[in-house]
Formats: structure tokens, C-alpha cells, sequence
């Protein structure tokens, strides 16, 4: 069995800012996605921004178990329309890992519920990051703590609600901590927020973030057969009721009829 | 110290359907409202979808400690704008109440992040609701189980995140159940779900009912000054960082630039 | 892989009631080992309270992937020292399952650090399971509701903390509700409590009981190395800080003194 | 309505040792209860291991609204039973606050069905405390994020089960984090853990400190009369089942009889 995974990338900063470029000659969608592939039982293909329906189809979306999202410049250039259908994806049982600056894409805004915002410093510090859930399957392999000698800070509050689980905590050089490894359900759906990831920094290069996107995509999946309409609000009506009973009381709705949305 | 409700109210089948007239003669909204007025600290009011912006200007939400939204006919009708306005409101700290068919409304699928279906069916059956938080503030005064000799089934499974807290689960006399009584946070704001409410029953002039829904905008209540903007995303430069640290490594933002979002 | 399950019996009543003797010739745990054994990786095998250390040896314990407990009459024949080492074993990453009485168990009570109680009625009344969690892997293959012929009721409020998911809840023709299908983690071990299997009632015969178990089973299966001492608290000192440090300030530890426990 | 607090204090270190003597010549406890006593509404009164029933009877603990416990050299001889009867009062509704080394406290482990170990190491180093949870009530009238000049390292992976709610996170000096303030529910009992407090510096005359601790002891107060007996297990026999069934099936308890344990 094998778990097929959508590596999506803004891809925008890659091209216009000289810096990436040299971080990131392969795009960054293109080495996370690389680096999945390299992993057993994982195929990972990549999508963006610039395709049409930023190349998510509905029928690419119904092949994807486990969606990854990076973005960052360029949130606002996401087609609500599409947002919503990745949500209902998700809603349905797709996988989703948003990576750092993710936390303001359209898909987790609208997932989460809450403004997802936080502090935030661009000063190449030094970020350390702590396992707080020991032996969860997203830091099977990461030690207790690993350090990247650059990252952009992150710092709470972070305006998300309570997670399912915290994983990780950052430390940052400059004195703030940031819930660095989250997850929630939604619907049918595993979400795992992942922060470090700044487009100016080696970070998806690093073994130890490759091995927790690894990780993250195989907590991630949900195997059960995709829910088709995972908004539906269907009807029972009397004579399916699980226990015999006659309707009685006043009613608003005629037989058969679709309830209001 | 009194606590400010604002009862919302979409004001549609009192108007529509004799049914529903003859039940609430002063109108659902008239209802509540008049039940949490004879509670000691509490002073509500009422809106409605027919006033301009739905009857919640940045004002009124900015007076208002808690919101309970009932609607059901005409939740497409609700301005996108004045949802999110509503949601703000939340983040920043005012206490919100869904009732009943609020489940679909614009606010709390979108604070949910989730589609907030369900089964359904209008039999006017009996429903049984019981206390599973003993002792809950949410609960307080109220038995272990009461009934509601009508009601409208809701089934599981609800499309809803796992909440912080499950208060409440409804029996159903044709085999179904029903978390009935939910909480959540948003941002610094309490959400409650309660279940019960369909508007051809006299669910509202219920002691019980009444009861929760007081406790709920006691419980709902933040006395903490509201968060004027809840959705900013601040810049701490490195001259504010809280411990010393030097900038370095390459860098995407110039100084004292906004964040992308 | 293989996933090696104990499934723990009190083996108490099927030796002295007629009634049990006759529903399960195989005894309760033979009989949910049994339907174990005919899934695809699961390997299961038996122990019961009347073997020495009830058959839960160090040994044993160390390679038990998950272990199912089913218990009633002889709580308290359980050897406190064994109790405790079945949660050190949780802890470092065993899963465990709670079957019905098992809620009072000792193992149980101390890994929920709450009373565990709830109302009962033996009454051979009919129960309906509702899954609450769509898609859940512990819901995989089950349908959305499914009947019990006769079960013991178990009412709410059950005294447990908040689950980290409520997966199924169980109506009762008696007119209560139970939270029937609950999981949490404690250390690195996976926790699901089930709620079916009066042993006057042929429940562990029923397959899609059987099914939920062999789920849970896969659910719970935590493959990292167990941790050895999970309760152990170590001293950091300052030479193996991962910031340089200099000690400072008054101190009540000597230079490489055991903390206080 | 007055809060009536008992603060607990172990009571040992500030009579050994000359450094904790001198910073705290009013002893532990009672700088905490000076300091909660200075609070509108809050009336605090202390008790010690070396009294009776380390000053815990039945009697004291019914007129105790909040309990707040510090120990650290003397876990061990806490009496099994109080600690015992302490988790009872808190299940019936009793607030109760563990401050600092009380992670390893009789009744903070048995209330969270975990090791409740961490990593430490006592070098005076610098804390700063996050608020992860805006407007939370515990965090009222504290700085988004205030620093302890010293205080002994408490670092990651702490050992307790997914809280309700993370309100605080420490940032230490020497490169670790800690999840500082924590709330879990238990039975009717609201949990707070709040990390800061080592003997040997000032930390509980500090204000924001202080400011906390009232914030908590506020949160934690339950007004609902406390719960009798909150482990009984009642049996709701046939004739008293909400809706009317007939017993049926085979039995295992004789009519009145009482459920095992």
C-alpha cells in the first residue's frame, strides 16, 4: 500500500527572490516532495499555485491521500472556491500537513475557525525544537530536541484553538515559544500544523524536519474509503426510525422534504 | 455587574407559519430574551436579520458580552460580511450561544471549521437530555436528565471538532442520540452549542431550557477587556526581541515591512 | 508485523454461573482471542488473574503490543504492584483496552485518576451504538448504528476525564445514553475504553464487536521501542544544558544529587 | 460570596535549609495565603504535613473551596489515605492548584494517571513565562509574557495527559520549554498546574505570580454544592427506567442487589 501525497507549493518567492532561488534550486514543493520519495510506501507528486485550479482538481484531490501546503506570499491568489473544495476534502478523510507560514493559508484559516495569527521576526535565529508527547508517531526517529541554527521566529500566542495534541514546542534564541507540532481531526480528516519552514532557510533540507513530514503524512492518512458528500444532512424519516414511532406534533416540514440549509 | 446579551433572531417562521405564531406569540427571540431578563445580572436584548446589518453594527457587537444566534429558514440571507463581524467578536472575547438549527448558520460553521451536519427528522418525538459533566456550571440547577415531550431529532453523527467539553447527550425515542450540549473556545471566546429548539414545539418557555441558557451566557461570559483586533499578525524586530540576539542570515522582509498574509 | 495482544480475563464467573459458563464454553477471554486470531496480524493469547502475578509477568508485559482487560467480580483481587505495573507498562507505550466491567478496574481507575463510575441496570434491555467519529479507524467496517439484542445499561454521567476522541455513544430502550466508544493517551500509550460485554449476553460474539476490538487493537499499537523507565526524572546539569549557562543563585541540590520524588 | 482557600505546605525545607529559610522567614504557605488574603472575595487559611491529618480532615476539606498544594522533599510521607480523600473532594468538586515540585505530589499523580516526571536542573536561570491563551482568565492582568530572574529549569517531555487548556509556556535560559500552566477537569474538580516556584528564590513574592495564583484560585472555585459521594456507582433498577421496559434475558445480580466493585 502505498500513500500518495500532493506536495502543493505557492511557488512564487522561488522565482522572484534571488535568496530562495540558491536555497531552493529544486523549488521548494520539489524537495519536500523529493524527500517523501525517498521514503518507503510514500509517492508524492507536486502541485501550485499557477496551474489551472492550482492543480487542484477535484478528480487530483479524490487521488491525494495526504495534501501538504507551503505558502506564503501569495494567500489572498487562492481561489475560494478551491479552498473550500480542499476543506471538504479533508472533511471527506484526506490527510493535510500546513507547513510554516501555512498558518495563514485560506485552507487553515477556514479548517481552524480562529484568526491563526501570532508573532513573528525574521532575524535567522537559532530555533530549538522539544518533543512534548514522547514516542507520538509524528517524532518516531527525531530526538528529544534538534536544533536549526536558522529559522524565523514564531511566538505565541498563536491563535488557533486547543489541538487534538501538542507535539513539539520551539525555542527561540530570541526568547519566545512557539507550539511548533499540532494536530486536530476535522471531519474525517488528520490536520497537522508543522512551523519551521522559513523560504530563506535550509530547513526542508534538514534530515530531522524530513523525518517529521515523513511522519506527519503516515499519522496523517486515513486508509477508510473517502466520504463522497461530506456536508450532506440527511433526512430520516418516520418509518426508518430505528425505533417504531408515530410522528405526532406540529410540523414545519412536508414529506420528503429537504431540510434547510 | 451585568451581563449584556444580545438575543439574535432570524424572525422568519414566526411570520410565515401560523404554527410557529400560535407558540411564540411574542416571537422565538422575544422569548429568550424574556426569560434571561428575569435572571439576576443578565439584561437581554434582541436583533434581528430584517434590521440593517442583521441588527449587529461593530457597535452593538462591541456591547454585547454574550450572543446567542438562533436561525433556521434563512441562514443563506445572513450578510458574509456580518458573520465574519460576528466571528471577530468572538475572537476578541464576547461569549456566543448557538441553538438548535443554529448548527447550519454562517458563524458557527464558520468557527467550527467543519460542516456541522447531521441526521434529522420531525417527528415530534420525545427526547430525554442528560447531564454527562456533573456538576457543570453549563448544568447548574438542572437534573441529571429532564424530557422535552417534542422534539425534532438530531442524529449522530454532528459534523462538529471534538469539543472541550461534552455537557450534554440527548436520547431519542425513535433510537437515535445526540451530543446536545457543547463547549468550545475561539480565540478568547466561549462557545456553547445546545440542541434543543425547534421552533413548532414550546421548547423556550421550558424551565430546563431556560435554565441552561442562562447558565450557558454565565458560563459564555469574558470579563476581560475585548481584543480590539484579534486577527493581527505583529512584527517584534530584533531591537524587541526579549533576550539580545543578532540578525543574521539572508533575509525576505526589509526592515519595519508589514507581513505577508 | 505482528501485533501481540494479552487479552486479560478476571475468569471468575464463567467457572461459577451456569449462565456465563453456557454462553461462553470458551471462556470470555478464549473467546475474544479467538476472533483475534482470525484477523490478519494480530497474534493473541491469554492470561487471568488466577495465574501467577495473574500472568502478567515483567517478561510478559515487555511483549504485549496491546493488552485487552475484562474484569467484574474479583477487582480487588488484583495485586496493587501488578495494577501499577500494567500502567508503567502503558506508559512506555503498551496500548490497552478496557472492556465493559473493566471500567472499575484497577488499571483503569488509575489511569484516569478519576472515579470511573456510572449507573447500570441488568435488565437485558436492547442498546444501539452510534458512531460519533466519522471514518474513525476504531469505527472501520462498522456501520453507523448497530443493535445489541440484550446488554447491561451503563448510564451517564460516567465519571471519566474528557476523552481525547468519544467514538461511539450507546443508546439504552430504557431511555439513558452512554459514552460507549472512548479513547485517551497516557505517556506513550494508547488508551480505548469499550463499553458492550455483560458476560450474561453473548456480546463477544457478535462480529461487529468484534470488529471495534480488532480495531482498536491496530489503533491503539504504538510501534516505537518502548520506553524503559517512564516515570524516571532527570537531572539536566548545567555542562549539559543546550544553551551555555553559568549557575547562579542560592541552591538546595548538591552537584549531581537525585532530585526529590 | 467569599472563596475560602486552604493553602497546603509541606512545610520541611523552610525549617532545613537557611537559604529557603531567609527568602521565605513567613514560611511558603503562608506567603501564599498573605498574598491571596490581600484579593477581594478570596479568604485563605493554610495547613502543613506536621499537623493531624497533615490538616486535611474530612471537615477541613468540605469547607474548602480551593485547595492549593507545594511540596517537594516529603511527598513520600503524605498518608496514602489523605491523598486519597483529597482526589474525593476534588471529584466532588473541590478547585485545587498544584504549584511547582507538586508534579510529584500523591494527589497530582493520582488525579492525572501519569508519571508527571519532566527534566530539571537547579542554576538559577532565567525564565519568561508566554501566555498562550489570550484573555484567558487565569492570565488576566498579566503580561502577554514577564520574566522570573530565577527559577529552576522544569523542561519538556512533562509527563501528564493532554490538558483542557495550555494557558502558559516557560522559555528557559538554558534552552528548554515547559508547559507552565495547564487546567484539566476531574469529576466536578477543576485542575490548574502552574509550574514557577522553587524554594530557594523569591518567585511567590513575586506579583504577576500572585496575580496568577488568584486568577486560579478564582477559576478553579466551583459553586455547585459538593458532590456527596462521588464514586458511588447507583443501580437504576427496572421500575425506575425513564421509559418503561420489561427485564428480560439472564441475570447475574438478585433483585437490590449491589453492583460489584
Amino acid at each position: 500500500m502505498t500513500i500518495r501525497v500532493t506536495v502543493w507549493g505557492e511557488n512564487v518567492h522561488e522565482h522572484k527572490s534571488d535568496v530562495v532561488k540558491k536555497v531552493y534550486p529544486d523549488l521548494m514543493h520539489g524537495t519536500i516532495a523529493a524527500a517523501l520519495n525517498r521514503e518507503n510506501g510514500i509517492e508524492a507528486t507536486t502541485a501550485t499555485l499557477q496551474e489551472p485550479e492550482h492543480g487542484l482538481t477535484k478528480e487530483r484531490l479524490a487521488q491525494t491521500d495526504v495534501l501538504t501546503w507551503w505558502g506564503h506570499a501569495a494567500h489572498g491568489d487562492v481561489d475560494d472556491a478551491i479552498a473550500e473544495r480542499v476543506c471538504e476534502a479533508v472533511w471527506g478523510g484526506m490527510g493535510i500537513i500546513f507547513l510554516h507560514s501555512a498558518h495563514f493559508s485560506k485552507p487553515f484559516k477556514r479548517l481552524m475557525g480562529t484568526p491563526c495569527n501570532l508573532y513573528w521576526r525574521e532575524a535567522g535565529e537559532r530555533e530549538r525544537i522539544w518533543t512534548t508527547s514522547r514516542n507520538h508517531p509524528i517524532a518516531a526517529g527525531v530526538p528529544e530536541s534538534f536544533e536549526l541554527v536558522n529559522e524565523e521566529m514564531y511566538g505565541e500566542p498563536f491563535g488557533v484553538p486547543e489541538p487534538m495534541e501538542t507535539v513539539f514546542i520551539g525555542w527561540f534564541q530570541g526568547g519566545e515559544v512557539f507550539r511548533s507540532g499540532l494536530t486536530w481531526r476535522r471531519g474525517a480528516g488528520n490536520v497537522f500544523y508543522f512551523q519551521p519552514g522559513h523560504e530563506t532557510y535550509p530547513t526542508y533540507h534538514d534530515a530531522n524536519i524530513q523525518r517529521v513530514i515523513a511522519n506527519g503524512v503516515r499519522w496523517a492518512y486515513n486508509p477508510a474509503k473517502r466520504i463522497d458528500d461530506p456536508t450532506v444532512a440527511p433526512n430520516r424519516p418516520v418509518d426508518q426510525a430505528p425505533e417504531k414511532i408515530t410522528e405526532r406534533g406540529p410540523k414545519l416540514h412536508k414529506a420528503g422534504e429537504q431540510g434547510l440549509r
